[in-house]
């Protein structure tokens, strides 16, 4: 039986959402089989804000864990596009994911993967407020709730984490590894208002937002901040 | 305008599932509603342990803010048992009840609401494996994904955290805040084996394990273990 290790990656300003949801399905997962190891990886242990009065800290280094099995990256607002241009994390994520058997993505974290150069040719998937930005790293853009292109799933908005590392336990553990986690976390979703109704997605009010969160997180990095507008 | 905090509490070894997913839909509407304000509440700034290999780090003390307009205990396994022997905790959640607005739980964060005398003769809910614990402190057990009574709102287990948050946002906000932290949020759930069905909850076969959560929990308060363990 050889270990894996599942790396879930923390860098500051993160939505924490993103990287808990996952996180905890995943957890629940490691907690029957034996075989799978969790941990959360920062530049250091240090505790980084997020984009909630809540802070995190990871339990390994990116220098503690250099060779995850799976690797999963959350995304943000603002911080996130900045992280893009932190140089220490995205040679974490290239170097990680030439080992790793799979690289996940929730949200705008696949802006992360993209930067790295790891969806080049790929289909794709992020938060659907940003989803046409995928195209400036050659990725295919896809309105699903997750997108698996070989070793890259990547996942729509916050929320979806959920289900993208849901479908990870049922490919890693099989359907009835899948129902017990479920079962576990009471995840039968009762939305107050139901689904969402994409005919109704307030697309035109959000767009300005949108393009404020590209432009105030890589106002320092004006060529890349240039690259992803041109695709809004 | 009065400003009004929504208090969000943390202690050692909770299920950060239960804190997080609340914590991003109440923060989501915070952001275009001036008037709210949000907090992570803990007794000291400190880093704390969860259930999973995170660590989390408040942004308040208790006594940073004794009186939030709202507030909300998330739960967890043994830990949060353990918690219910805290006289901090239990001190500031019976202070912060007495002039709270809301008092929310998610999960097993019910049992802490409880063992403070907030559900006698209420009806609320817990964790599907937990729930007819509730009767212990003169609750009545309800199978709903979340119940309100009064300024009680008790949620279900772990992932019911981010329907109650939204059916917050509705109550404070209306729909129309309801339904953009919901595309903010991309609830659009879709859990790969679709909803629960609960007539397949592996009931008996996680009886020992609520047990074993208790005694763990409780084992140095043998006389409060008991009251529980007697609803078992």
């Amino acid at each position: 039986m050889t270990e894996k290790t599942f790396a879930f990656v923390v860098y500051p300003g993160l939505t924490p959402m993103d990287l808990v949801g996952p996180l905890q399905v995943i957890n629940t997962f490691a907690e029957t089989a034996p075989d799978v190891r969790v941990a959360v990886v920062g530049e250091t242990l240090d505790v980084v804000g997020t984009d909630t009065p809540l802070r995190l800290a990871p339990s390994h280094t990116f220098a503690d864990l250099p060779a995850p099995s799976w690797l999963l990256v959350p995304g943000g607002g603002a911080p996130t596009l900045q992280a893009m241009a932190d140089p220490t994390l995205m040679a974490y994520l290239r170097k990680a994911a030439a080992t790793a058997e799979f690289v996940c993505s929730v949200c705008t974290g696949s802006l992360l993967l993209g930067e790295a150069g790891l969806l080049d040719g790929r289909k794709a998937t992020t938060h659907w407020m940003f989803r046409d930005l995928l195209r400036a790293f050659g990725a295919e853009p896809v309105a699903q709730r997750w997108v698996e292109d070989g070793p890259v799933i990547t996942g729509a908005g916050v929320a979806a984490g959920i289900d993208l590392a849901l479908y990870l336990v049922g490919k890693l553990g099989g359907p009835a590894a899948q129902r017990l986690v479920q079962f576990g976390l009471e995840y039968d979703p009762q939305p107050p208002l139901g689904p969402l109704d994409w005919s109704q997605a307030p697309a035109a009010e959000l767009r300005p937002f949108t393009e404020r969160t590209v432009r105030d997180g890589l106002a320092g990095v004006p060529q890349l901040r240039d690259k992803l507008l041109a695709h809004l």
